[in-house]
């Protein structure tokens, strides 16, 4: 099935358009997993920590499978930064939320000449590669020549993209809003052209689009620019803005935006003495009134009707 | 020592500015090496692949030692298809280049807010994670907000950034190019301005430019632009640009162009019976010849006077 499609019927299975974005910010992992790498360093300390953001990612993709969240996104650069036993840990994390049926955006915001971008398809995407996710996030700036070494596994796995179109950012308008038309209205259409032989049954093709909530106002525009597009957008919770923000770039029959939860879904906003101590209860919690307060607002119905309640 | 200072006397001492890339294509890897892995695949696959990745690094960096050529760009895309053991065999060729003197460009083209950027840093660039390097590759196309973040281990540890600018590929033109002043442009003026505060006794800043040799013709305007910034150029060898133009882009003095060559500087262009057998000293001949060669063609002084023969 092509990604537009799968994405489709998860958000229509589950009744919920959310993404809950994984960031292992180590500061803020619960205490009693912090005690495992606490005062360490080096690669030892980073395996520490790794495997603690294992143990982390784990209850992450419990919770998200027992609230029914079709998605969930993981930020590749807090494994990175752990090293080889961050990348063992993220293959882990993939592996285990794959496995409980949800799928997986890497949020690696890659992008580089054909030979390279055909090396990132298999580190990323190839389901014989390490990671094998389901879909990827990536950067316009060198070219839209660039997606295209993606495309293949994109047809054959039923893989889809996430290309930056507008972003939450403060510096972001500077370099997407500038030029006439706007240089993110010129990529949005760039991509509609792109994944035009990938659009399935639901109408959605597996090139998407990234677009803020805090661009609701250009949302409309963007949904007119890129009809065939799932919108990824962040930007709300811990960035500020609120669900409908989130929705605005929804097709009319209310799919068409995977809204994210990171920071606000994972993490309690101030010290909390439960989520301390009994951390994956906490998260269970927190994912399940998100996913429901999600569901109470907007309706997305089995049979494909949709819209903001 | 500022990265700017340290890039500038790098290449003052060795005469020769010039950067070999390690983009391990698995295919183009000597019989010798091959054979480790051919026909292997899953996980043992790609940890035989990734000790024959190590082991080219490590022939590729002595090469590269023994000509006297000032820095080496791993691409990250390379390490990553490989999984955690490509993260390690990328681990071992940094701190194998930083031990040999070469300084170390990796090639990553990240770019994200703030939070994000703050942990590929970690990642990538602080001396205290888990690889080091010294510089670093990133997009603008989020915001140049989303480089701030990199400047104090910039500032702290002598680490350098390398930002799209202008690029080499088909598709560049129609993103890079666009608008009036041109993307490029503003983001030339941008990239000024950020590496401001960061210029040494050279001149030049830690916040330099990624301007491929294809676009020589703008490379003055370029430089212009951004008259403190470093430029790395690729574009130059197998992706068709001469020497000329990889230093079109130089100071007045001849300095500031730091001109890749990686697949033309590591695989022969054809099968070659000479590679497949005694590969480390192939990669030794062809590595000097092209040091050689463009000290041949472009003086650069100890006192710092340097110019194009």
């Amino acid at each position: 099935m092509l990604f537009g499609d799968r994405l489709a019927a998860a958000v229509r299975e589950t009744g919920v358009p959310l993404c809950v974005g994984l960031d292992p910010h180590l500061a803020r992992l619960p205490a009693a997993l912090r005690a495992g790498f606490a005062g360490r360093s080096g690669r030892a300390g980073r395996a520490a920590a790794a495997a603690a953001v294992a143990d982390w990612g784990a209850a992450v993709v419990a919770a998200c499978a027992a609230a029914r969240v079709p998605a969930v996104k993981p930020q590749l650069a807090f494994y990175e930064q752990l090293g080889a036993a961050g990348m063992e840990a993220l293959e882990d994390t993939v592996a285990a939320a794959r496995a409980a049926g949800l799928l997986v955006v890497a949020d690696a915001k890659r992008g580089d000449i054909a030979s390279t971008a055909a090396a990132y398809a298999a580190a990323l995407l190839d389901p014989d590669g390490p990671l094998g996710a389901d879909a990827l996030t990536l950067s316009p700036y060198m070219g839209l020549d660039t997606l295209e070494p993606y495309l293949p596994v994109c047809r054959a796995a039923g893989r889809g993209l996430f290309v930056l179109v507008r972003t939450t950012n403060p510096g972001s308008a500077a370099i997407q809003a500038a030029g006439a038309p706007a240089l993110a209205r010129r990529v949005a259409e760039g991509l509609e052209a792109i994944g035009a032989d990938t659009i399935g049954e639901s109408g959605f093709s597996a090139v998407g689009a990234v677009v803020g909530a805090s661009a609701a106002a250009e949302a409309g525009a963007l949904r007119a620019a890129m009809p065939h597009a799932w919108f990824l957008v962040p930007g709300v919770g811990e960035q500020g803005g609120g669900l409908a923000e989130g929705l605005a770039g929804a097709r009319a029959d209310g799919l068409g935006a995977l809204v994210v939860q990171a920071r606000s879904a994972t993490f309690p906003s101030a010290a909390n003495a439960e989520y301390d101590e009994s951390w994956p209860g906490w998260l269970r919690t927190r994912i399940s009134h998100l996913a429901n307060d999600m569901r109470a607002h907007h309706s997305v119905s089995a049979a494909g009707g949709a819209g903001l309640r």
